[in-house]
């Protein structure tokens, strides 16, 4: 038997040297320092292999991996065809600068092109999300000659300054705190029905006030002053909050309406994640860029970029872009993605996260909600979704506070405890569980993960108040 | 014979199709769009193959790399050591959450905090130096509480928001004036005894002058208003500026007066391209944090990083880190690092960068220097030189303006286009021409493209007025 099979059929991992585990964990106590943490509170669990939806540790503990990691290995872990594109292209090329042109970055920018929609024909490629935003922001500003940009609270756009300024999350407040956070920066209410801020009761009102209320924002900040609306169009980590119909459309007229750049950041949602190559995909929308990574490659080599319309192309054909990168358009990135595009495409990967979505998740997560009074409302599409943990189902009250810190959080934190003592790793953000594995997770795996969920949700349910 | 043996033997690549290359071509033309550049302007040489310190076209024409592309190939091209690697780790795992430990994250780490001096013991991964500099000046911003950072004039730091806003070089120009550039640098000058901004004549004035200068500026904007102080070891793109005898030595010591954090940017001067394994190293001085990415894997996976002295380390214990990013600690980009670190030890590149410099580069270039009415100063160290071309070697008038555009730049282009044409490719950078080829350059490649230049700067003597 493989590595492989013994993992999956054992539901352990392999046997493996328990001190090897030790010695990782020494390494990286002794010399890492962590994203997003505060480096004494980290306790890193040491990772020996990966494959498929799974992963396991060097006590042959086996993890059902249903966070994609940061919600980017949307074709599972060790790909047979993406790690041999991987290993054929080191042997042919890793990097070459991105004076030249190179055959694996024309073939994946021609790719990436082709599934984007309407006239975005042009690619630039950057290593990551972040600096994909950063460069989108900087092409508005230059396009529009305008400075501000608009962005939503609940959404995360990166860590690098423009990004993080972008973000409509806690971990900007310290970074405006010490001033580095990009500037010219408004922030904007995005539709959120289950906790309406325009005090709607259906879609339809969410939809048209949501739209009103950016509108608004736009007419008093002054229409000439701003170069760009950014945009998760299903916003992620903040939420997985899919927008009613017809407000990305909605934001594509106001954007048409007042000549600012309509910048869509499907760096989670894009590459199969909602169901659809693109989440604009969903209301045939285009706007004028698209940011991606994470997906487009399911991060087995760091790749990330901005997808251009003909129009801000133009832009710069006889104007210098003054923006740029050591590794933009990386060889070895854009081999791994162009085999990862062809095996979604081969595999059908989308459509089996479209299908899972409607026939499996869905539906289990909506009889999840019904048995379990901790569960306010469960939202999503694809292989994106949301269980939003409230104390009390009829005020709404979350399960534990937005931004909330130490023992506030425990109801949460013990929720994912119990998953991962039993096997499941997910996701969680505040008061929220998500549910996003790799977009070719079987229908078994899928009610696995979400039947320990079910169970752990018991714990959830202890805290609800009435 | 292998690929490899036809293309070095016959100083030719190996045969290919042409019309490979014009496909190659065509997509780059329809689907890319570039770093830096007019698009209408860019007219890519499509690259077919890499291999050692060549590369080469469809056409079969080879060029000898004295660019190691974006100054990142420290080892060469298609390193079998590297390769293999990249290709082991492919089959064992590409990519895991830095929530984990991994055993090549740590190691990486654990090997790059031994090659730094003093106590930095932590490293934070990113994907590329932009980002390591954005984390760089995060930290010191919150470890001192301050906002305010000084960068120089003459200097190249990334191409996102804070990056670029602490550059000092064109390219951060009209990202001023879009509102791009990261805000509360200070620039100052530099110490360039060529062209002394202090009206200095000898190095040890020119030091002095410029430590005087640099602590005025201190003191004007405030001590405690400053946060940090970036320096590039020895000045890269902006002109290879060697600093003199006690310079780094008293900007540390300015740094320890004031409370100011020293961020060493050793993003192209690391890993060998000075002939150590940090530039600090020749003058044994210890930063704070020090910036890394291109020579720690020569590129082969994108990765760059931070070095981490305890005591801001010590910062981030109890408080949290607000900064991170999808691929921080990326296993394959680590294990390319833990791999390339590896073969620069066994095979003494760092020591063969530095007697190239000692015995081969720098005299022959001293040679040219004596020969060549239009090179005004040679200087450099190990792998890492400049030719500063110009038109009048009494006065020092530059051989083309500093930010020169269109046919100003004539001169320059005519050296490169003959350089390009006889099978070198160079580097240059407005009146300068770089000499900064891999580490395991050998002294007949690096004398044969040495000859190349040579000839090639007759036409640059052409233009000298006097
Ligand atoms: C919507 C969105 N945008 C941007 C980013 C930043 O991407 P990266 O971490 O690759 O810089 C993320 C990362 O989670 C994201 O979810
Ligand atoms: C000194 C220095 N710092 C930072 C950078 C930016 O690195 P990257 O292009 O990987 O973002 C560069 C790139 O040339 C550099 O030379």
């Amino acid at each position: 038997m493989t590595i492989e099979q013994v993992a999956i059929s054992e539901s352990r991992g392999p046997l493996l040297d328990p001190s090897e585990g030790l010695r990782v964990y020494a390494d990286d106590r002794a010399h890492l320092f962590h994203s997003w943490a505060a480096q004494g509170a980290v306790s890193p669990i040491p990772v020996a292999g990966a494959q498929g939806r799974h992963f396991w540790d060097y006590d042959g503990k086996r993890y059902l991996d249903f966070s994609s990691q940061f919600i980017n290995t949307n074709i599972g872990h060790g790909h047979p065809k993406v790690v041999a594109a991987i290993k054929e292209q080191a042997d042919r090329i890793c990097m070459i600068a991105s004076t030249f042109a190179n055959d694996k970055r024309g073939e994946a920018a021609r790719l990436i092109a082709g599934l984007a929609p309407g006239d975005l024909n042009r690619v630039l490629f950057t290593n990551g999300g972040a600096e994909a935003n950063e460069h989108a922001v900087r092409m508005a500003r230059v396009h529009t000659g305008r400075t501000k940009v608009m962005a939503a609270y609940r959404s995360y756009h990166g860590g690098t300054s423009t990004a993080i300024g972008l973000t409509g999350d806690p971990r900007r407040w310290d970074n405006d705190a010490a001033g580095n956070s990009g500037s010219g920066v408004v922030h904007f209410f995005g539709p959120y029905l289950y906790r309406s801020h325009f005090h709607a009761t259906t879609e339809a009102e969410e939809s048209a006030r949501a739209l009103a209320h950016l509108e608004q924002t736009i007419i008093f900040e002054g229409p000439r002053t701003i170069a760009a609306i950014i945009l998760e169009s299903i916003v992620g980590t903040a939420g997985v909050l899919i927008p009613p119909p017809g407000y990305l459309a909605g934001v594509r007229a106001l954007c048409d309406k007042y000549g600012i750049v309509y910048i869509a950041d499907e760096v989670m949602s894009g590459f199969g994640r909602a169901g659809a190559w693109f989440a604009v995909d969903h209301w045939s929308v285009t706007p004028d860029l698209i940011t991606f990574a994470k997906g487009v490659n399911s991060g087995y080599v760091p790749l990330g970029g901005v997808i251009i319309s003909d129009e801000i192309h133009e832009t710069f054909r006889d104007r210098v872009y003054q923006g740029g990168l050591t590794y933009s358009g990386h060889p070895l990135a854009c081999a791994a993605a162009v085999a990862t595009i062809s095996a979604m495409q081969e595999e059908g990967m989308i459509d089996n996260a479209a299908r899972l979505g409607e026939e499996v998740i869905g539906p289990r997560l909506r009889e999840i909600a019904a048995a379990h009074p901790s569960v306010g409302e469960v939202r999503g599409t694809g292989v994106f979704w949301a269980i939003e943990l409230v104390r009390d189902p009829e005020t709404r009250e979350m399960l534990v506070p937005y931004a909330g810190v130490g023992a506030q959080n425990a109801p949460v934190n013990e929720v994912v405890a119990a998953c991962k003592q039993a096997g499941l790793w997910p996701v969680y953000n505040f008061n929220r569980i998500h549910v996003v594995p790799p977009c070719n997770t079987t229908d078994d795996e899928a009610l696995h993960g979400l039947a320990i969920l079910d169970e752990a949700l018991k714990i959830a349910d202890s805290y609800v108040t009435t």
